[in-house]
C-alpha cells in the first residue's frame, strides 16, 4: 500500500503485532498521545492487551484475521523482529507496515544483516556462511576456534547458538543449532557493549539517545548504564552509526544497534539491530521526556521526533524470573521507576518487569 | 466491608469511577506496576477505558452493575469527587473504597469542608450558611460585598457560583445558583493560589509534592508551575497543612488541596480540597520518578508510597477546547511532555490535554 502522507491525527489507530512488554509500553505511550493501539496476538489477554484499546487474539498465519486487523487500523508497527515474512506482506497489501519491509529482512538473517553492514563499511565481528557440515569444516578453518555457531534466524537472547573451541566438535555444534542454515562467529576482543536508541521518521530526520552501557548475565540483558562512561569521540561515533544504519534502511520508527566496544582501539563493533523499541532504551521512561516508546510511536504515526536529550543519568536493571519476588522492597526505593509487564507466571529466564534508577546528570 | 490487610498482589485489579483523562492516567500508572483496572464510567469507550483492562459502561445508580463491578475487582477508587453517596454505599458493602466515605462527604458539601478546616484550625475564606432568601440576608450583613454565593454541592471549574457586589442582587443571585442550599464566601486578598499533592498509605505514612503556583484563565486551571516562588517556610507549611487534612481524614490515596497565599503577610488559607488526582499534580508525570497518578495507584492498592522528590522544575500549560489544534507545533517542543486524553471534540472549555516543559531543577 502506498504510504500515507501527513501525520496521524490523534484518535487513529496504531496496530502493534506482538502482546508482550514492549507492545505493554508502545500501547501507553500510544496512549499519552491520544492515539489509540490494537495489539494482535496469539494469546488472549495478553499484557499489551491489557492497556489497549483492542485486543485481537488470533495467529500470525491467520490470513482472516490478518486483513480484518488491518483494516481496523491506520498503521501497522511490531514489537518483536521475527514477524514472519508472509504476515508482513498480507498486512502490507493493506495498510502502511513501519518500519518497512526492508529492515525485517536485514535484521531477520544474521548473513543478510553482517553483509548490510559490510557493505557499508561498518565493522563486525568476522563471520562465514554455513549451510552443512562441510561449509562449517571450511568455516572454521577460516575463522579459527573459539567461535560461535548461531543459525540464520529466529535467535535471541542466546538461543540458536553453540560455542566451538575445537574443530573436533564441528558435527555436534551443527546438531546443537538444529542443522539449519547458519553462520560461524568469530571472537571479538571487546571490553564493553553498548547500545544506541535511534530514531528516524517519516521526514527522515533521525534522532539518537545517549549510548547505554549494557550488562549480562546469563545471555539475558541484566543492566543499562547511562552515561556509559566512554567519552564524546566513542559516543558521538555510536551515535553516528545507528543514524547511518537507519537511514540506509530508509528505516521509521526505534531501532536498537547493539555494538561492541574493541579492548584497547575502542573501535566500534556492530553486534546486531533490532528493528523496534528495545530492552537497553527502557532508561528512556525516567531519563528523558519522550521515552523510546513514545518516540517510536511519534515515528509511527508520521509525527515529529521528540527530543532525544536525558534529564538525569539512569540504571536500568531487568527483573528475570523469580527477581520479581522483590517487588515489595523494589517499590520502597526513591528515585527509582518500578515497571511490572503483568504477566502471570514468573519462568526463569522470562523478563517480568524492570526497574529503572535515576540520579542526576553528568 | 472491612479493610484488607497488606498489600495487592501484582495482576489485582483496581476499580475506578469515572472514564475521563484522571481515570485514563490512573489506568496508565497502574499497569505500570502491574496492575490491572476496570473502568466504570456512563460513557462507553471513554477515555479511560481506552487503555484499562476492562470498562463497564453503566449509570452510578444501576445497582446490578455496581454490584457486578464490585465484585470483579479487589479495591475501588474514584476520579471525581462528587461520587454518589448511594454509589460508595453500595459498593462499600463489597469490596474496600478508597479514599473512604469521610473524605467524600467532607469534600462534597463546602460548608462541611469550610467546618472542617475551622475545626483543625485551618484558615479559609470567611463564609456563612445560607439555606434561602433570609439567610443570605443575613450573610451578606456578615461577610459583606463583594462576596461570591456558591451551591454546596457540585461546583467545579466556576460553575454554581455567583458573585454579588451588592445586597441589592442578593434575590437573582439565589436564583442563579438554582435555589439550592449554598454557602456565602467572602473575598480573600491573596496574592497566588497554590496546591499541595499530598498522599497517605495505608500504613499512615504521608507525602507531599511541592507545591505548584497556579493560574486560571476563565476559571480553569491555565498553569501549574513548579517550584512555586514561595521560599522553604511558606512551602513546608503548606506540605504540613496538607499532611494534617489527609491524616485527621484517614485518608487513603493522594489528594489536591488548593491553597490561597494571603497578600503581604503570605499566610496560607485553604481555598479547597479534592479528594483525587489533581490536575495541579500532572507535572509530576514529567518531574517525578514517581507521579500522582502512580502515588495514588500504589496507596489505594496498599503498596508503599513513592518519593515525591523531584529533579527538574517544571510547568504545565492545560489545553482547553481548541489549543489542542496546536498539537503539530506542540510535538515539536523539546523538554515537554504532550498528553492529549482521546476525546473527541474539541467543545469551549473542555480539557483536552495538556504539556508540561521541564528544565534543570533550581
Amino acid at each position: 500500500m502506498p504510504e500515507t502522507s501527513g501525520p496521524l491525527l490523534p484518535g487513529s489507530t496504531i496496530g502493534v503485532l506482538g502482546g508482550g512488554q514492549l507492545g505493554r509500553m508502545l500501547a501507553m505511550a500510544a496512549a499519552r498521545l491520544g492515539l489509540r493501539t490494537h495489539i494482535y496476538t496469539p494469546e488472549a489477554d495478553s499484557p499489551a492487551g491489557q492497556v489497549a484499546a483492542r485486543e485481537t487474539a488470533a495467529a500470525y498465519d491467520d490470513e482472516q484475521a490478518l486483513i480484518a486487523f488491518a483494516g481496523s487500523v491506520d498503521v501497522v508497527t511490531y514489537e518483536f523482529e521475527n514477524v514472519p515474512t508472509a504476515t508482513a506482506e498480507i498486512l502490507s497489501q493493506h495498510v502502511p507496515v513501519r518500519p518497512g519491509p526492508r529492515a525485517l529482512s536485514v535484521s531477520q538473517d544474521r548473513l543478510a544483516e553482517k553483509t548490510f553492514m559490510g557493505d557499508l563499511g561498518i565493522a563486525t565481528a568476522p563471520f562465514a556462511e554455513v549451510d552443512g557440515p562441510d561449509s562449517l569444516a571450511n568455516a572454521l578453518v577460516e575463522i579459527g576456534t573459539p567461535a560461535i555457531l548461531k543459525t540464520r534466524r529466529l535467535g535471541y537472547d542466546g538461543k540458536g547458538q553453540t560455542r566451538i573451541d575445537d574443530p573436533a566438535q564441528a558435527a555436534d555444534a551443527w546438531e546443537a543449532i538444529g542443522s539449519q542454515p547458519a553462520i560461524l562467529e568469530g571472537f571479538v576482543d571487546f571490553e564493553a557493549e553498548i547500545s544506541v536508541i535511534v530514531a528516524r521518521g517519516t521526514d527522515g530526520t533521525t534522532a539518537a539517545y545517549d549510548p547505554a552501557r549494557n550488562d549480562h548475565k546469563n545471555h539475558i540483558l541484566a543492566l543499562s548504564t547511562v552515561p556509559s562512561g566512554y567519552g564524546e569521540t566513542v559516543e558521538a561515533a555510536a551515535r553516528h552509526l545507528a543514524e547511518k544504519i537507519a537511514s540506509t534502511l530508509d528505516y521509521v520508527g526505534v531501532m536498537g544497534v547493539e555494538l561492541f566496544v574493541a579492548s584497547g582501539s575502542q573501535d566500534l563493533i556492530v553486534n546486531e539491530i533490532a528493528p523496534r523499541v528495545h530492552n537497553s532504551g527502557h532508561w528512556t521512561l525516567e531519563a528523558c521526556a519522550v521515552s523510546q516508546f513514545e518516540q517510536h510511536m511519534r515515528a509511527v504515526a508520521g509525527w515529529p521526533l521528540g527530543s532525544p536529550q536525558r534529564h538525569s543519568n539512569a540504571q536500568m536493571e531487568n527483573l528475570i524470573g523469580d527477581d520479581i519476588a522483590a517487588w515489595r522492597q523494589l517499590a520502597h526505593e526513591p528515585n527509582a521507576g518500578l515497571h511490572l509487564y503483568g504477566k502471570g507466571e514468573a519462568r526463569p529466564g522470562r523478563k517480568m518487569g524492570h526497574i529503572t534508577r535515576i540520579s542526576e546528570k553528568s
